[in-house]
């Protein structure tokens, strides 16, 4: 896919991870661009998060440049709002641009300050590196425990969207998780870009889980700067924005910490859509649902009482379950499946779980997350978030 | 510590596990006791505890026996509430005592029919070996993936109170979890014991977190059949009963699958006591706050991060957290605290965690969980329940 027009990407090393290995990312916009933005619900934000949405809202939306850190979250210390305030305006000044049109991200080790000279040390190499061909770049700089740069694209008429994310631990999003940036040359306006970013956002972010836990730091932001003078409908647009949303939420899932299997669960009948909601990330969440995953065991005992979990009201008697597509519980009961067959199938990369309570309820979702492995346990009894 | 006065105890294999271990528990009072239950908060309820909780009810919490298997829960099968039934019926005959007098409890895999037969051919040995000396073979019999039993003893006055549990995994109770018996000898109205079981609970089994999953079947008893003629104060008896599920509780999280460590959490200054238990399974729950304990990392700004997502207000600002003892986070920011001493101290199979919130909140509690490690991958990658 070709690359929304009027954008320039840039990353280098400013010595923030220990090892030496692209850390910060510059994403600049030939001319003010929409800009809309949602961030993570926990109650404790990260430095970057609190001045991002003060310069989403002072700019009224139209912004032109992107600064992301890995390696150091600058959350949890007494100077990380200085410290994202202060790299935004030194960021703007190397522009030529205002302050408050810079939108600061950070990702990496909470608690642990962040020195602001590496980063303004850093500015006078990433501008001069600005490229329009080094979206790739800027993708793997923004990784931590990932093990592929996560990047999808669409186009809504002849417009492009192009979109870039990081994230593999540290995964529940309930409004938006971990860094994920898209790019357009579409003629959006902020109103419309804000409703589209909400609903694609609600539909694919907010519908991963890796661990169940929200980080501090979660950024989604989109740029539309209008420089291919396409118009799209809102509409189209929309599907457009949450097709590339969608995919990158699933790169993340599918690169879970110690991921094997990428799993798939769809609630229907539920009473609600937001009581189906509550069903899939109950089960989407169980530790011992996730582990028969990834024992290749079809286990759906433990899905039924994870779904017994959710806090929804549900007669388990209506339930029935289909795991890879075999009927593996009827009216809340074993059916009557080959377990030899149904073992082998789980075996697969890709596992779907059906969820269906028979009924008149209209009720549904579609829910990522993934297995949980021994590899997960190694990578966060040695990883400092 | 000596046992009650006037219980028997008798545990024999039925041939429900696939290997030959004592698998069937018949406990007997021999007159009949005040009886309280407290049952899983699960939607989907395995069928003994759907007769259990009638059986209490019919009997009017005057109950004699207890008839526990493990092995098979019971649960999700066409059958589940009939072999639970016929169960408890074929064990008031064989007792001559009425069939809402027994209490059956199951504990095992989730959506395999339980055969009634195993029961009914196991009763006649059972009620042979009913001896006032076999405690601990019962307190054996009911365990699954555990590694040990667990026991707990106490005196109100002369009267005796003594307890069993099993629990390792699928640990999250809500109202009750897995199974634990507790019996007295001392003169206790169903009523009071009643009060005393459910605010014993609160503060023990409803404290205390493995994995976050509830189970089906968990089912905490208590039976008081007044055998010493000592009454004891409704206060006494409370703390003495409370004092035994603690203790309990507890041993079941450091039995926790694949647990290496046992971690108290302790949380002051919230809103309210509810406030401060939500942050608190917030906590216990996250796999990145277990997987830190687990590496011995003194990872605070997980702790604080998992904090932000227990749904509860709070000024990051006022947040203190103490490991070990050591103050690691004063006002949501870095302490100053020597990291190399403090990676040391983690390094215990005991750890502590307090957080507390600064200013005028009087809301607290204490609550237990254990470390994630590999192992509870391993164990629930191939463990079938």
């Amino acid at each position: 896919m070709s690359l929304p027009l009027g954008y320039r990407y840039a990353a280098t090393y400013a010595g923030i991870r220990k090892v030496e290995k692209d850390d910060i990312v510059l994403i600049v916009s030939d001319s003010p661009a929409s800009a809309a933005a949602v961030f993570t619900r926990n109650r404790v934000v990260a430095g970057p998060v609190t001045v991002a949405r003060r310069n989403v809202r002072a700019s009224r939306g139209r912004m032109q440049a992107i600064l992301a850190n890995a390696g150091n979250a600058n959350c949890a210390t007494p100077t990380a709002e200085q410290v994202a305030t202060e790299s935004a305006r030194a960021a703007g000044e190397a522009l030529g641009i205002a302050a408050n049109q810079v939108l600061p991200c950070s990702t990496g080790v909470i608690g642990v300050e962040l020195d602001p000279r590496k980063i303004a040390n850093a500015l006078p190499r990433l501008k001069a590196a600005l490229d329009p061909g080094s979206f790739d770049a800027a993708a793997a700089a923004i990784l931590t425990t990932d093990t592929r740069s996560k990047t999808a694209f669409a186009q809504v008429k002849a417009a492009r969207i192009a979109g870039m994310a990081k994230g593999s631990g540290m995964i529940h999003p309930r409004m938006a998780t971990t860094l994920a940036f898209v790019l357009t040359d579409a003629v959006v306006p902020p109103p419309v870009l804000r409703t589209a970013l909400k609903h694609a956002v609600e539909r694919s972010f907010n519908r991963i889980s890796v661990d169940g836990d929200t980080s501090t730091n979660d950024t989604v932001a989109v740029f539309a700067n209008g420089v291919s003078k396409i118009t799209p409908s809102a509409k189209a647009f929309s599907e457009a924005l949450a097709e590339v949303l969608a995919s990158l939420a699933q790169q993340i899932v599918k690169d879970g910490e110690g991921a094997k299997k990428f799993v798939t669960i769809e609630i229907r009948g539920a009473a609600t859509d937001a009581a189906a909601e509550k069903i899939a990330r109950s089960i989407a969440n169980s530790p011992l649902v996730k582990t028969a995953i990834a024992g290749s065991d079809p286990n759906w005992g433990r899905v039924l009482s994870a779904a017994g979990n959710a806090g929804v009201a549900f007669d388990p008697t209506h339930a029935d379950i289909d795991m890879q597509g075999v009927a593996v519980c009827r009216g809340g009961l074993a059916a009557d499946f080959s377990e030899d067959e149904l073992k082998r199938k789980p075996d697969s990369p890709e596992c779907s779980i059906q969820f269906t309570l028979r009924g008149r309820g209209r009720g549904q979702t579609r829910f990522w997350t993934c297995d949980l492995t021994e590899e997960y346990i190694r990578i966060n009894a040695s990883y400092r978030t």
